[in-house]
């Protein structure tokens, strides 16, 4: 009997991370940096005005009050998006607008509402000259160039997954490539005499695949690409096909869900044997059952139970982690959240996964089991929003004690 | 000035829900429901062997014991996915798989390992008698027909966001289609002279948009399509063939990210105000500008600023909840997570999202402001992983107080 952390370990050894490829920025949402990023130019680019205004040197309007104005000819107009054509002479004004650069020599800009004009569209004919109200002191209402990041400033560290925010700040710095590892591809099949795609009529003695579906889509949520390979009956030609067309198709994973039926582990331990290597570990998890692991042609092939529950906890723990390391993130535990258990918990001693309802009241997140957890109730696991995690070697939990819990809820809301 | 709530409402009210459209479950990750699932069938569909071993009459063995075995004749083979072929006699036996049906007058399996025999594969020829040494109480190791969900029973409400789970059920149940609502498509542009796509070289007083690619992946991240009109000059022609664009392509939401000028801004209301309906409404937020809310040929347009913070800040407090609403997601508000705060922090009584840290420490959540929050650093943004939230009103919040906050990090982690 192997723990959860020995059985991830020896899975994890299998894999390293996919070597990089280059991607255009639009295209790298959630995909993973293979290489450190560093600023290529300043941000902001160039001192620029942080308000609609009138650059100035600051000095020449030291001065200004509402009762004794200071008057200076305006002598150029600065719309966003143009560069200025000459350095701003002592005592004039340019007139400049939000994001435009700051004219050589001036050193500030004095905000519309303390002159004595009102708002200026860019569209508008510049005024001939500018009456300051109040003075400004250098710098103000002026952003320097790389102000927010200096040019050769470390960005992103490599293994970094990229947010919609990140993507910005890669276009805002110029960046339309950049090397991100491959994307993991994943092959998957659904193996057992007894299974039906959904959209077939049910026969007796058949059940519905459902594995297959979720997993793909698990896959999908975890950055992997999914090579579908279907239903795949217990019979070692049919299961022969599947994992050559996996190689063929450049796996870097073979993931199978096991029929109920032994007859398929007979067969993939069978074809896996012939390559010298394959293990039928015994873990001490609940839910769950002997984990496949294995190689065939060089491609590492792990194999799930067929009860939809003891699949999706298996993906959770061991298979995520996998297609973690191939996308390049770096290795670390799946992050938990603790909560206050509701009510006491039995256990058997082994690392169990439990279907959890979290609710939230007067600032406390509490947690309660959901529904009959037997491992084939995959409507229990539609109705939790939680996995409660009881650590190896515990019997019991008291109500009211704190707990380990993985959220189910995956998307941003 | 509006408050945020304010704001939120009238915005809401211009929504309603997509109208359903029938789609393969295959491609329903993240999909909405747009009406409400029962179980057309039972699961499991019939009563079956939740263990490898041999269907009985519990009667039949209630006297067994290793001393005193019950020894019966073996009738018949069930592996899974075949029909038993014909009820089990008293007194016999039927060697049945895990997931195999359970043979008519049959209520009990005693698992291989309480009988004489050791594991059976299901290719083996199954044996002509078995020894019984252990009795099993009516019902032991069946799952009955309907146990996790009985046909006719409510599985998912209308409004349920499809996870990897809820496809798998789906498949379970033998559905292959759903209704869900049409998915919002959401055109963008963002308006600018002075701004430049990343792949061109940086002119003088240019800079690059960064607004366009965020935008983009954060709809695409909410569960929109978007419709990428590019970069549109400060120019009428060019902002009336845009927004023709938008409609032609059946958006739902035109999404503009001004420029730094406010000719686009005039340009824009002018267009709308053709129809007649156009507001540049003044919310009491930080980051933010006026937020500018019109209708073009019947398609609501909202205005971001143009500074990045300001317009990731304003897609997730204004823009995100009209995408869940066109979605058919249920209304609520966006869920924030409580936090320590490490320092105090000052506030100008606006309804402030300040860029944040937040890290754990001995079981506590705790928060601190990430660098400047100049509403153009957008580096400042990208190293924060979440957004403290200061309410309308407050001026100061003391160190070690519990604020709310929203995480940033999206990832299903």
């Amino acid at each position: 009997m192997l723990s959860v952390d020995e059985v991830l370990e020896r899975i994890l050894a299998q894999f390293e991370p996919l070597p990089p490829q280059t991607i255009p920025v639009d295209l790298a949402l959630r995909r993973v940096l293979a290489k450190p990023i560093t600023a290529p130019l300043d941000l902001p680019p160039f001192s620029n005005s942080s308000v609609d205004g009138f650059a100035v040197r600051s000095a020449d309007v030291s001065t200004a009050s509402p009762e004794h104005p200071v008057e200076l000819p305006v002598v150029a107009d600065i719309p966003a998006g143009v560069s200025p054509h000459m350095p701003l002479p002592a005592n004039c004004a340019a007139r400049i607008m939000t994001g435009a650069p700051l004219p050589e020599n001036a050193d500030a800009v004095v905000p519309v509402e303390h002159t004595d004009l009102s708002f200026q569209s860019a569209a508008s004919q510049p005024p001939t000259t500018v009456r300051v109200l109040i003075p400004v002191r250098p710098g103000e209402n002026v952003r320097p160039a790389g102000q927010d990041l200096a040019k050769g400033q470390p960005v992103f560290a490599s293994g970094h997954r990229l947010r919609p925010q990140d993507l910005g700040l890669l276009a805002a710095l110029g960046i339309s490539e950049i090397e991100v590892h491959d994307q993991p591809r994943i092959a998957l099949f659904s193996s057992g005499d007894e299974l039906l795609p959904p959209s077939s009529p049910l026969t007796p003695g058949k059940i519905y695949d459902s594995n297959r579906l979720m997993l793909r889509a698990l896959i999908d949520q975890a950055g992997g690409k999914a090579l579908d390979l279907g239903i795949v009956p217990d019979a070692l030609d049919a299961i022969r096909t599947a994992l050559d067309t996996a190689v063929e198709g450049r796996a870097d994973l073979i993931l199978s869900s096991g029929g109920v039926s032994v007859g398929t582990y007979d067969h993939v331990r069978g074809l896996m044997e012939q390559e010298g290597i394959v293990h039928l570990w015994r873990v001490n998890v609940r839910p769950g059952k002997p984990l496949l692991f294995g190689k065939y042609h060089g491609v590492p092939v792990l194999g799930l139970p067929g009860n939809p529950v003891s699949a999706f906890v298996g993906f959770l723990v061991f298979i995520r982690p996998a297609i973690y390391r191939l996308a390049g993130l770096p290795s670390s535990p799946t992050p938990t959240v603790k909560a206050i258990l509701e009510h006491a918990v039995e256990s058997d001693g082994r690392e169990s996964y439990l279907r959890a309802i979290v609710r939230h009241e007067t600032g406390k997140r509490l947690v309660r089991l959901a529904g009959h957890q037997g491992s084939g109730n995959l409507y229990g696991l539609v109705q939790a929003n939680a996995l409660l995690i009881v650590p190896a070697g515990v019997k019991s939990l008291a109500k009211g004690s704190e707990v380990d819990i993985w959220p189910l809820e995956n998307f941003s809301e």
